[in-house]
């Protein structure tokens, strides 16, 4: 994703001038504390031309709710759009906080519009809370394998990654109880709930209800990231950690429940700490766009809405998940994974000792299939043997196809060797 | 702004627990480097009800080209409005990118779209500079007075700030160059090139060149902030000091040129370091909203708009910049102030030692009229008999009125004494 240079430019780097200083000398230390971009490679691979991509969080097209959003931006010009294109308060319009705030409450313990700020997704919210609490040298407890962008962002606030090994029902919160009684101190803790990303896990609600009691008895923050919940394929979503402890922030996406292109998500934070994330992200942009938090405010704050839409995509995921599940136990029966409950992606073990996921990757990206290899996800954990396949945003034929190019990605990399 | 407690929310403040560790307690140093609160203020001021603004930067609700983005918002829904609500490239779209390009490339040196980001408008541009660049105690040189959102990003960021004194042409060059000889060594320099917030100040060529000189000199960045350049009511803009050196970043709002509530603005940055701020962009929300990229480059890339529309703008603030200078001329004698050449604001002295700006700003709120005094733009020069009006949100009746409320404000203010 770096721009090709500007033949057109100054060449500042070729002829430094300023008593010998290049621009690129002036770079912040913070700069070099994350040199990942495998962000940036998995949203390129998404949108590369004729690359199948099972790489990205990119939920299916076909799912966005476009009559109804076009509805809604018809009634906003067919009424005054003025106010939907001025400047708006730092936290939020009221009318976004509000749903918010009632989506929150239905989700987990009663949360009120005061205690809500609205986010350019929840990227945005994850980075203000660690400007916001993150020292150089400050411990933040995670999962291990990990969510890759909130792994970026406590890096480059300087934090120590206090990494917890998880199991099929994610984070060993009694691995981390350990940590801390052998003398860890994280300022915050962060946990994907639900269908975790990678490893799709469901953290179990005894496991919510130590972590509350952890971070009560430890005075660590909770940040919650949930962006899957409600992409459950069986069974509904679990309350939110928040239900047992006050100590907790909830990361509330939309972009996979309605569509991350408008880049407006909720923040709920302790009563005691939202000021100062306001104050936060007045300094990072102000506010969040205007026009994308009026049409998300029609759409959540009508009751006809949220449900049906919903149980669609609960509908849609499910069944690409089953079908993807057939066409991986049919033609790669050299990946190993548990079927997932929810969310949009399958982590998968590699049985076969011969390839690796990193060598698969690359192979796999030559026959035009883009996957995540564990490794970027991974902090101390073994992320070679490991991969993550999105089965969201294919369709049928696009899925037959994807896992055919992995089935002659997988026999070219044998014929490879190790 | 700080938003109510929430009563339902478990009340950690009163009781602890967590080992005596508060939430508030797990707050980063930063949060304690800027408390200003006067960008809130403001935007809360400008909504408030009874409240005539003479406050914020906010343009003019009626010069929003609502029936033009209407149409791009229907032609984006009659054809796939798909990919305008799924994620985006980091650095922008395609589209978004050219169309800024472009229009750098008309106002400056040429600049191709490798070198352009799209940010959440130029506040963002502003912070990703400095988070980029600013390790604890760097300095960054600036207007005094300054822009009150860029003295907050910077002191944030942990600079140590170095105003420089301007006169009617802004910044003095000739001091700044005396403190680089005398010693000071600024990562950056910030500068508001034309009609500067809040005095109003147009930077000649011969001070852009010199700043350009300078730069190469001590090898410093300058970070040009531009929102109002479009706004001359009388004669063009001048080139940005990008001609005169490559070590320029470019922050070119729209907010002022077609409205602020879809958070869209362009960066253009020297190549060296562009891939670094896309970098800190993603970390900071992945990307800008989709959406509003596509309206914007329909309006921005159609040859007709965007000279039609500016014509408008600079008739409209222009009437109304006359329109306020009568007024204030007739019936505010007490005010002293050069007549602006262009942008939102007239930057008056009080004339009269009787009563200073903060005396007169809690006055004139109470008499439901916001005006900004001096102090919050100022870090050493003296703020308390200077002003900041708007003239750009009020239409004639409303300027007229917020006058009459200034005068009964200023009345007031007398009788209570200095």
């Amino acid at each position: 994703m770096t721009p090709a240079p500007d033949a057109h430019a100054p060449a500042t780097t070729a002829t430094p001038g300023g008593g010998g200083v290049r621009v690129e000398d002036l770079l912040a230390r913070r700069t070099g504390w994350d040199r990942s971009d495998a962000v940036s490679r998995i949203l390129a691979a998404a949108t590369a031309p004729g690359v199948l991509s099972m790489a990205g969080g990119i939920p299916a097209p076909d799912s966005f709710p476009v009559a109804r959003l076009a509805e809604a931006t018809g009634r906003l010009f067919a009424g005054s759009a003025v106010s939907a294109l001025q400047y708006a308060p730092t936290p939020g319009t009221a009318a976004m906080r509000e749903v918010v705030a009632a989506r929150a409450t239905e989700t987990g313990a009663p949360a009120s519009p005061g205690r809500v700020m609205v986010t350019a997704g929840s990227q945005q919210g994850l980075d203000l809370v660690a400007r916001t609490l993150i020292d150089e040298g400050d411990e933040v407890a995670l999962d291990d394998p990990s969510y890759l962008g909130a792994v970026q962002v406590f890096r480059r606030a300087g934090a120590r990654l206090l990494p917890v090994p998880g199991d099929r029902d994610g984070m060993r919160t009694d691995v981390l109880e350990q940590r801390l009684a052998a003398g860890a101190r994280p300022k915050l803790v962060y946990v994907v709930p639900h269908f975790h990303n990678p490893t799709a896990a469901v953290l179990p609600v005894e496991r919510r209800r130590h972590l509350a009691a952890l971070a009560e008895r430890y005075g660590f923050l909770v940040v919650e990231d949930d962006p899957y919940g409600d992409l459950a394929f069986e069974g509904g979503r679990l309350p939110s950690t928040d239900v047992h402890s006050g100590r907790v922030v909830r990361l509330m996406s939309l972009s996979k429940t309605v569509c991350p292109g408008l880049r407006v998500a909720g923040l709920v934070a302790p009563a005691a700490l939202i000021g100062e994330l306001v104050a936060a992200k007045q300094c990072a942009d102000l506010q969040t766009n205007t026009f994308g938090q009026y049409l998300l405010a029609d759409l959540l704050g009508d009751p006809e809405f949220l449900p049906a839409h919903l149980a669609g995509l609960r509908a849609l995921y499910g069944e690409r998940a089953r079908s993807m599940e057939a066409l991986l136990r049919e033609r790669l029966p050299w990946l190993d994974f548990e079927r997932p409950r929810g969310g949009l992606f399958f982590w998968c073990r590699l049985t076969d000792p011969r390839v690796g996921s990193d060598a698969l990757y690359a192979h796999a990206l030559a026959e035009g299939v883009a996957i995540v290899p564990g490794t970027p996800f991974c902090i101390e954990e073994d992320g070679s043997r490991v991969l993550r396949l999105s089965f969201a945003s294919l369709d049928e034929e696009q899925r037959r196809e994807g896992v055919a190019r992995l089935a002659t990605a997988w026999e070219k990399a044998l014929t490879d060797g190790p």
